[in-house]
């Protein structure tokens, strides 16, 4: 789609807000879903004048990952673009990726040596507390910066994970990340080594190889975490950005990492917001209204809560969104979308596959389709259900943004 | 789709009847639509029975020209099959287009000459009028009529416009139209010389070259529009006919050159009608019922007073043809469908991409589900929103002309 739109897009000054409550849509307990659940007279009042559907993320019956989700509503098929492990695992601890890098996830894991060489005796290393990852972690980044001119960044997860980006000095070539994983899966193997699948990758490959040789010999003293696994081999997914894809100026207006590495892979601009609070990230929408054309604004807690299996306090996060509410029409944006990126019903306490109510808030739309805003009554709405990867066309027309296509 | 039903087409003897109302979706004024303040009882009682829901043309959010809308509305994928801005603009005047022709949209300009060359100072030729126009191009084209064999065809089109069709004797290889534009976009620059892209282009190119020379002489002392600038350059888009691709004997009644030329192209008989109104478009239908399988009825007036924001002109057009619908079921179709190619609401005075209601009436449907004809009942019925590419299957189906798909 994002082909045809590159040419009627048509300038104009409207302002679209995409609000994205992450696993907003439930499934029912004692008879109601969270946002039935929920007292929503501002959302309510919305859906009755505006257009309401639900979509699906990324295809009937599949369960999304953030990742994946994130993408299709931004526009992105994420059957076709995937946004690698490596990257995600980086873009979640906040570190940037760029078109020069490979991004790889790793694990610190436990090896006995028989001679010279390793025989991995714990994949997790005993899941070794963060504060022991950070630990260790420093000691590598404090000795190591550079291989072969290329930059090495590290940065320690939860547990035994952690992060690793190899930059380049120019960008990476399609293949390059086609390295094996080193974990052998099964505990008595010897890690695996990180062989390149093409040409293209045998650079990186060698990389790893001198990275895993030159770490091993750091930690080869550590009582547990004495090696590294690395998995995930991943470039930079190369999306059009969002300025070219629909010509918008973008803030990303969201908390958490792995979020605000989304949002800075398809171009949005990601913007300051003081703590984790909904009320901080209203405040941040309001100091930026006017520098940009689009703002995606992610609440995380919805999915938190449905994922800890807790229907009354994701019931409590859709409620306190919904008190902010009219701070946001203050604003006056042309499309105000509500939304969520997939389903995080409390009772399954997992994201699920079921489709995602959305509500479209603008001038031109027919409305008086659905009595408030929740599951049942979305799918009375004019948007019907549709795929998550439609609704920047419909945001985008509903904002005057595309001309007619054909004569 | 169409794939498909060639594999499992059936004949039959039953009749089919498409009554499209250019532009009929609209958007609510004073909180109806222009399908729900009209007064249509005759429709009110179709949709009761008959199985309804609505039609997205192109895509979600994506607001179609009369051409890709109708090509979608016949079953043509309109994102895979174009029509030619040049082939449009032929069609549009009533000039006959065939698989040996390149369509061609010009403009008279003015130009200056330095020397020989000529530059151009207005690529509208201030816009001159449909009468100046006409003389002109009466000048050129009692001059022109071959060139090299191929056959020479201009006509005059509004203001400083005209299409241009060049009739080889052979039909025209693939990639024959591919021959750049010669308006530089831009004033005080010569015109571009209509270059071949290609191997296959390269008589074409010549032939326009030799074209826009011999017109040059022959209107260079016209005050104002002394120069041509062609564009557009197209081929006939070649698709399956309609009696190959759903085993249909298929007339068109419709008054407006475009919609008859678009018929041509997917095949049908263009039927003689009387005058513009409905009136004489029934009276055809009649004339001609026995004589073909499936009708395709047009009325344009839905669309123009939806351009001109002519609310209430528009829901008169509604009225009249709901006033109409007696005489046609008289006729007893087997299939009988009312909708639109696309929405022209009224409020926008503009195509817009809001899905379009679509009401089908036999024998075969479930009905009961929506209580009138217009947009928000549309919602309720059996047909759901669906693609216009589906259309055709659907009344091909209800119709009683396919098998079953597979043993």
């Amino acid at each position: 789609m994002q082909g045809i739109l590159s040419r009627i897009l048509q300038p104009n000054n409207t302002k679209i807000v995409l609000c994205v409550l992450d696993g907003l849509g439930g499934l029912p307990l004692n008879g109601k879903t969270e946002l039935e659940a929920a007292s929503t007279p501002n959302l309510d009042d919305l859906a009755k004048n505006g257009a309401s559907g639900l979509h699906i993320p990324v295809a009937p019956g599949i369960t999304p990952g953030s990742g994946p989700a994130h993408l299709g509503l931004f526009g992105y098929d994420p059957l076709k673009f995937e946004i690698g492990r490596g990257i995600l695992e980086a873009l979640g601890l906040g570190m940037e990726v760029t078109r020069n890098d490979i991004a790889i996830r790793g694990n610190f894991a436990s090896v006995k040596y028989e001679g010279e060489v390793p025989i991995v005796t714990d994949r997790r290393a005993g899941r070794i507390s963060t504060e022991e990852n950070k630990r260790i972690t420093s000691k590598i980044v404090n000795e190591i910066h550079e291989i072969d001119g290329v930059k090495i960044r590290m940065d320690s997860g939860m547990e035994h994970r952690f992060a690793l980006v190899f930059t380049f000095p120019e960008p990476v070539e399609g293949g390059a990340d086609n390295v094996s994983d080193t974990d052998p899966q099964i505990v008595g193997r010897k890690p695996i080594f990180p062989n390149a699948g093409c040409k293209e990758a045998e650079h990186v490959s060698t990389i790893a190889e001198k990275f895993i040789k030159h770490v091993s010999r750091i930690i080869r003293d550590e009582p547990v975490a004495n090696y590294i696994l690395l998995r995930g081999f991943s470039r930079h997914p190369n999306l059009t950005p969002y300025s070219d894809a629909y010509g918008l100026r973008a803030g990303c207006i969201a908390t958490y990492p792995m979020y605000r590495g989304v949002s800075k892979l398809v171009g949005m601009e990601v913007l300051e917001v003081a703590d984790n609070s909904i009320r901080s990230e209203i405040e941040t929408l309001k100091r930026h209204y006017e520098e940009f054309d689009f703002f995606y604004l992610h609440i995380k807690k919805t999915d938190s809560y449905g994922e800890d299996g807790n229907f009354d306090a994701k019931v409590g996060v859709i409620e306190e969104f919904d008190s902010h509410v009219p701070e946001i029409l203050k604003l006056n944006p042309d499309v105000l979308v509500v939304t969520g990126d997939h389903s995080t019903p409390s009772v399954m306490k997992s994201h699920s596959w079921h489709p995602v109510p959305f509500l479209l808030s603008s001038s031109n739309v027919r409305g008086g389709n659905s009595s408030g805003f929740y599951e049942r009554e979305c799918l009375k709405g004019e948007l019907g259900i549709f795929k998550a990867t439609e609704a920047m066309t419909l945001i985008l027309s509903h904002a005057g943004r595309l001309q007619k296509f054909g004569p």
